[in-house]
């Protein structure tokens, strides 16, 4: 395999993990298999969906090819089945996770610089491809986004972006570059999750409630 | 009429009766008279701006017709008189909304499938128009959206997109393939309604307790 | 400076202002230091993302022009430390949110206009510019966005679009248009502030409970 292969294999690998985490959120409230489906799906592409909108580089990626549909449909319908009878380790879901969102990251962060000059943009890209399917998860769950809370995730993303386009200013192959920001990625988040690392956390100064909910 | 001018008028009706299932929400929530035109709206035109958004098919459809506008505006706005008024049936209600899923979910897989070749992209944009909508309309309620707990209810936009784009490949005209699949959505969004058909619920295993929100 | 470049500094403004203001509702939600970027930058880029994003009308303004970009994310951050060490008045505040309004709306419906002829999408386009951000800000602290329940704000931002669109049939030009325009937001927004005006809340006749929640 050459190492583009090796870049959309973990893309629909990625794709599948997201698929997976979506449907798990569905079951948590009770939906129904049709729910347990559309979240999976929503959480697998809704990152890339995004990203291909704002960057309105034709129709998003899944309309082009439905591979990325299938792979994520089938990820969520398996997960509803499977969690009738198997028992799956959190911890081996959360590996699968970080893998997902390195890949997604660097993914992002090529597709953007391909067509942006902006090396701003292209982070923001590639951190919104890496981060926003699990955001609109949880948006459709009625809850506060997980890694609006919780420690280095979107970090990790951040610095995978950033990694990526420094290296391509180096002059790097489009793959190396993919393949270093994905490690990037992948060992900052690993990190995190085993030592817990996080970040501080806002907090007012006493009396300074912040907000715009009252009118005086 | 000829038919496509019944497909036109029902799409119209079908933004109407959106808007009032919009208004009607925002009501539950207490909003004021601005609030539930935004929220009647949202809900009469989302599913249609995603479609168009993600096919990339030039600006969405009310942009070039701005009747779609008017329409949904109105019908939010006499919702919010009308409730001061009148009594009105949730049977009712729900057999318009059933004609709205239907009509929506035929029109935006026609839309779909005259811009892309595959079949499984067309379906997805056709429940998409559909159920979108109604989606949106519950996050902005902070609610976990109801089609995804409820009974056979984009499992018939699915049917209805499915009875397209097979009607498609046997070679009848557009117009015929968009009636029968209004169709085929209506019989089975009523059925469903009326013998209170469901789908099975995610069920977790004991001790499986699914999610991500621990990091353990 | 000439009105063109008063315009763009407002412009600027109003994004920094928008970007306190989503740092501020992540502040309410205790979020790290990420989540409350992430909430800024969003608040205070998403109205004009959307309205890009339906007119088609290219990549995004901030793909193009990635200062946006950089006064979202730096306004965010010094938010979540000025918190630390201020006492940040809500008087100042909302007075910096009327006037991010304001100029978002005049924007907005100037972007439109050039593009589309119609008057009702221009219009609508200015109110979503003005208000999208802020809702999307409170759908993801998870909560029924504020402008939907609140006191004449996107109404306002309604009068200021309006008055652009007139303006502009009158033949004016386009600087003045957004000028009269920001002031006719900026007038009703105050005024609505300080006597605290507000508008109709729906309300059902007795025994008339809205909603498509059951089935019956």
């Amino acid at each position: 395999m050459d190492p583009a292969q090796i870049i959309y294999v973990l893309d629909l690998f990625g794709v599948a993990v997201f698929g997976v985490s979506g449907s798990l959120a569905a079951g948590r409230k009770r939906m129904d298999i049709f729910g347990v489906i559309v979240l999976g799906m929503v959480t697998a592409l809704g990152g890339g969906t995004l990203r291909d909108t704002f960057l309105d580089a034709g129709p998003v990626f899944w309309v082009n090819n439905p591979v990325y549909l299938l792979v994520a449909g089938a990820a969520s319908t398996l997960t509803f089945i499977a969690v009738r009878i198997l028992r799956i380790s959190n911890r081996v879901l959360l590996i699968a996770d970080a893998i997902g969102l390195a890949v997604f990251t660097a993914i992002g962060t090529a597709k953007a610089i391909a067509i942006t000059d902006s090396q701003s943009v292209a982070i923001i890209m590639g951190i919104m491809t890496g981060v926003a399917g699990g955001m609109i998860r949880d948006v459709l769950s009625a809850e506060v986004p997980l890694i609006l809370r919780r420690e280095i995730y979107a970090t990790a993303a951040l610095c995978g972006a950033v990694t990526y386009v420094i290296l391509t200013r180096l002059g790097l192959t489009d793959i190396t570059c993919q393949m270093v920001s994905v490690f990037a990625t992948l060992c900052i988040r690993l990190a995190a999750m085993h030592w817990h690392f996080s970040l501080p956390v806002f907090q007012a100064k006493d009396g300074n409630e912040p907000g715009f909910s009252d009118e005086t």
